[in-house]
């Protein structure tokens, strides 16, 4: 039998409040499973970038990423917030390691190509090598993996960590039992964003189709469930969505919205 | 027999000169055997500082390291070159890692204490976990280490890497061959630190305290001495200092200073 991984992405607004991300990671670290965080860059970069003068621009929710812009990304990511998680971590004896995409090449990708904008030093992911995180998690590590990736060339690039999640969720579904989970602020796919007691439980394909063609989910939420519909789909054996404060009964299956094709 | 391993410190002034860096990068990749490469941190850190108006001080050459100074130099330090660092050699078909000496908890450290200067978030080593190093290293990896330490509370520390690359050396002299080489803008250890017709090819404490006592050696030359002999005495083979661009003849013994008890 295949042992546990949680794969478990945790969202900008939790990052940026460090109350919040303390309680999150306490919970981290007290699952006695195997696991690995990947975490987004929340509002650090942005606040970075403007304190620099260097104006940003969003474009279909990606971070139009200049060469000014992909150093500030990098040293937000990889440096600040990815230490400051594993020190974290490290004190409340789960011991952890922080990587990114480029270390040793555990995420390829190329410069992304798009035929009316220019993204800049954006990055879509080619293949994960899961040989480096098996080798941590045999040494009973979790991994705290930050969201830039790197080229053939060595061009470092700026990369969403939902895809990144997935994708390291899909290639280690070989070796283990894996567990999707993206937590955030919300208690997770909600038909009425403001209204908790709208949460939908579960999400099949079937029940996804419908909702959609009722124009009941949200917009935003589209890719993220076709996304999680199609990492079950490719060995991911659960995909759950929910509330980062809520961390333990997210595992346990107790809260959030829990999706599998 | 044990195998042989490099431990390879480059200097501040190499990593500020993209074209000097890569050279370096480029003869480092070419090695064969196992090597570790510590980096500092050059002028980037204090760019990045005079930018965000945070003004910066250095007292016996440390960066007095308040709350958003250290916030700088981790984002500096083991974001924007470590992983610039770790692309480029992963380009150049060096499989290559980069950490911190907060990941896994590989290096331990305390906040500075001192009878008259608080340096705030710097940090003196306790202890190198050898443990990380050897999984690395046995992967067939090398290690580009940043110079952020952490303490038992999970606070990171801004660390000295002259001293993380010394002791470093000196934790995996039990498992390996350990040579220590310190490569900076200079040839190694000159008399006349402008003319360098004056490289001192080999020191040992009887050559050293004959220098020394001559007063022949530039004051900023000794503290360093005295940390090689005593890392030679520690257990470390050999320690060489000398150019970065000559990386090469460093390894092989055909320039620099070899420093030896």
């Amino acid at each position: 039998m295949k042992q546990s991984l949680y794969i478990i992405k945790v969202g900008g607004n939790i990052i940026d409040d460090e109350k919040k991300l303390n309680h999150f990671l306490e919970s981290f670290a007290s699952l006695n499973e195997q696991k690995i965080l990947v975490h987004g860059g929340g509002k650090l970069a942005t606040k970075l970038a403007e304190k620099l003068n260097i104006p940003q621009q969003m474009v279909e929710g990606r971070r139009i990423t200049d060469a000014e812009t992909l150093k500030i990304t990098t040293m937000v990511y990889a440096g600040y917030i990815n230490k400051t998680i594993v020190a974290k971590l490290n004190s409340l004896d789960s011991p952890a390691i922080g990587i990114s995409g480029a270390d040793a090449s555990c995420i390829m990708a190329h410069k992304r190509i798009h035929q009316e904008i220019d993204f800049g030093f954006v990055g879509d992911i080619d293949k994960v090598n899961p040989a480096i995180f098996q080798t941590m998690l045999e040494k009973k590590l979790s991994i705290v993996v930050a969201p830039i990736t790197q080229d053939n060339n060595g061009q470092l690039l700026n990369t969403n960590a939902d895809t990144i999640a997935q994708e390291i969720a899909k290639s280690l579904s070989n070796f283990f039992d894996t567990t999707l989970i993206y937590s955030f602020e919300k208690k997770g796919v909600l038909l009425d964003v403001d209204d908790e007691k709208t949460l939908v439980p579960t999400i099949t394909t079937e029940i996804f189709n419908q909702l959609k063609n009722e124009g009941k989910i949200f917009a935003g939420m589209i890719p993220k469930i076709e996304n999680a519909l199609q990492a079950t789909g490719a060995g991911v054996k659960n995909v759950i969505i929910g509330d980062a404060l809520d961390l333990i009964s997210l595992v346990t299956g107790n809260s959030g919205t829990s999706i599998s094709s």
